[in-house]
């Protein structure tokens, strides 16, 4: 069970952008588990990946076909993540995009392969290559629902944000799908999640927003610390609503776009984290009064990953000492802890180091019980801040993770 | 239940170390709550301490203490930790070495204080110092069970190991004990642990072997990844089984007591694994092959932390993928993964960077289904080597981390 408000919101279409799928059979029986996005010409593509040394073999070439072209099509299967694979799988990984390029009439660098599931077991490659033409078939603007529910694997529910702006008198759309709840700890992207709009914005433009964002949405969430080898973050511009190219940081609509795009990101962020395998709670970690931000991030995912805090608040237990111990720990080199306050919400639990005199167990408690809350820390030396979010350890996160593949 | 064979040995008496208990009623009842070790004039002591930020009062004043004495006394209570207590914990950790010295004769700062449990909380210092006479009363040199089972917490069965050991003709014992089950991840030290010898050794030379074999023990064990606010480890050579000081490490017996503390401290190290919270499997990650120890560490703790890779293992899923994965991510630069060979003991199931020809699920299932297995890596860039050992992750680490305190 997802933790909170995990809905999808109307999913507008994004001029520029059609989206196909099919049952390719690749693992799971009677489900699209193929997915492809098409874009129109002239998009501007943008894409940031997994920094696991172990990435996949899709991770592999989308990052070479990124460098060399604006793809026109992704194309995602589930099931197996064509991960540890060898030579095999990049031979599987390079036949999907042959195929779908030959299909489609366009060349296969123009094509960005996508894999999710299974780690060290090769593609069914003839079944997946076999799913290609009916997904292309099938392609049409309103299908985002269907392709956020076409990428999910442990997911419980499928994972989307939509927003429609105005620069200029003219409506632009921005919406994105993403999909993940375990092995999450991104390193530069996520597990996987596409992010489009239909406004006019540069190439260089589409991957600068795309980093400025990730790095406060993607990468400032975890559910169990695990860094996956197929983390992918794509965003494109199709540009399809019409208006001169946004190409400078300068420009007042690159702070629109920016402002939506970070809303959208951050949405689809927490979406993994509320379902987080296994969780019951969702936790926002703020760390401020830092002397840099790396700091402040360091702690907070100190606490995040601590499996005694995250137990705890699966028992609405405000052992609060675990969270100290977390901050203590993070390797912040002179902290000085008489300086540290600690909050859960409103509730001042630690001030200067100890506990705070008017903190009663049973105000702790009451934070403690709810299903979102805020684990608020001031390090009191400088003014950086960070903050990252997290869910709780349960019982069932043990059971998904040892029942997983059986 | 702990895995293996975790069972007590003969705890030989060491000359010069008396112990005494009592019961204080800290936290618990009807058990021995308190500790006193008490070493004999002229015994060389030697100890290593947490380095979270936030450690304990009582950490703080035995590393004070052991840089201007060398201490008699050592006082150790359980069921509160007096960490993140404030001035009031400091006061009433200086207020227990008062009345102890008070009591033995000696300076205050002749005596050590240790406390685990709880963090958070006051210590109930009028109990605890009322326990002291009563402890002192019952000291004697054959109590070394007595004193392994008043130090615990969590665990589920003592810690001990003991051996003996002949150096020109003169026999040496060396004893110690450990305490530890959860918030296990030392940093230059572990939770509680207390080794004596009567070897004659210079006090430069006991710190030089303590320090040698915590880097091999306690510091290469990890449960949960949480560094504890009161980690200590004493290593104390009363010199009272006769014999001229060892004082270079250029002495042939320096290797000899080197060699016996190295298994020692392994033995208590490992105990602590074996009795991880909730663990059912014990775990052994070797990894060679690096091109320095650092690297070979973080790669084999990045296994040994991966929660991915926890639940694997205690569902006996040889879901190797995972450990691929965690190898991936523990940020060693320019890892070459074509270069990685994995065995789960001698089965390989990692080749050249995918999965090995001959591998079979069977075979890894075999292995995955005993209670004790090593995972090694080979990263074929260099002769380093670093050894890690950790426990599985079940549905009971949550259980116990979730109604502790309750």
């Amino acid at each position: 069970m997802a933790v909170g408000d995990v809905s999808m919101p109307q999913m507008h279409a994004v001029k520029g952008v059609k989206i196909g799928s099919a049952e390719a059979y690749v693992r799971y029986q009677n489900r699209r588990d193929l997915v492809v996005f098409e874009f129109a010409k002239g998009s501007n593509v943008a894409g940031v990946f997994t920094q696991n040394a172990f990435c996949a073999a899709p991770v592999h070439i989308s990052k070479a076909h990124l460098k060399i072209t604006n793809p026109r099509y992704l194309v995602i299967n589930t099931g197996n993540a064509n991960a540890g694979t060898g030579k095999t799988g990049m031979a599987n990984a390079e036949a999907t995009c042959a195929k779908l390029a030959e299909l489609a009439d366009v060349s296969a660098s123009e094509v960005l392969p996508f894999s999710t599931g299974v780690i060290g077991e090769q593609l069914p490659i003839e079944r997946l290559v076999n799913g290609l033409q009916p997904a292309l078939e099938s392609l049409n603007e309103n299908a985002w629902l269907e392709a956020a529910t076409g990428i999910m694997t442990t997911d419980t529910t499928p994972k989307g944000a939509s927003e429609q702006f105005e620069i200029d008198g003219v409506r632009y759309t921005m919406t994105g799908i993403s999909k993940g709840a375990g092995m999450i700890r991104p390193n530069m992207a996520t597990m996987l999640s596409y992010v489009a709009t239909d406004a006019p914005i540069s190439r260089e433009l589409v991957q600068q927003l795309l980093n400025e964002t990730v790095n406060v949405s993607f990468n400032r969430i975890t559910v169990d610390g695990d860094t996956s080898t197929n983390d992918s973050c794509i965003f494109v511009a199709t540009g399809q609503a019409g208006g001169a190219e946004i190409t400078s940081p300068e420009d007042v609509r690159y702070s629109k776009v920016l402002e939506v795009l970070t809303r959208v990101m951050k949405r689809l962020a927490q979406l993994i984290v509320r379902d987080g395998e296994g969780a019951t709670k969702f936790i926002t970690v703020a760390v401020e009064g830092g002397e840099n931000t790396q700091e402040c991030c360091d702690i907070a995912y100190s606490i995040a990953h601590s499996p005694l805090v995250k137990t705890a608040i699966f028992a609405s237990d405000p052992n609060w000492g675990r969270i100290l111990a977390a901050i203590g720990y993070a390797g912040v080199p002179n902290l000085d802890v008489e300086k540290i306050q600690v909050w859960l919400d409103d509730v001042q639990i630690c001030k200067d180091g100890g506990a705070a005199e008017d903190y009663t167990e049973e105000a702790g408690a009451r934070v403690m019980a709810q299903t979102e809350m805020t684990i608020r820390v001031d390090l009191g030396r400088g003014q950086a801040k960070d903050t990252v979010y997290t869910c709780d350890l349960s019982y069932d996160y043990v059971k998904i993770n040892a029942d997983y593949r059986s």
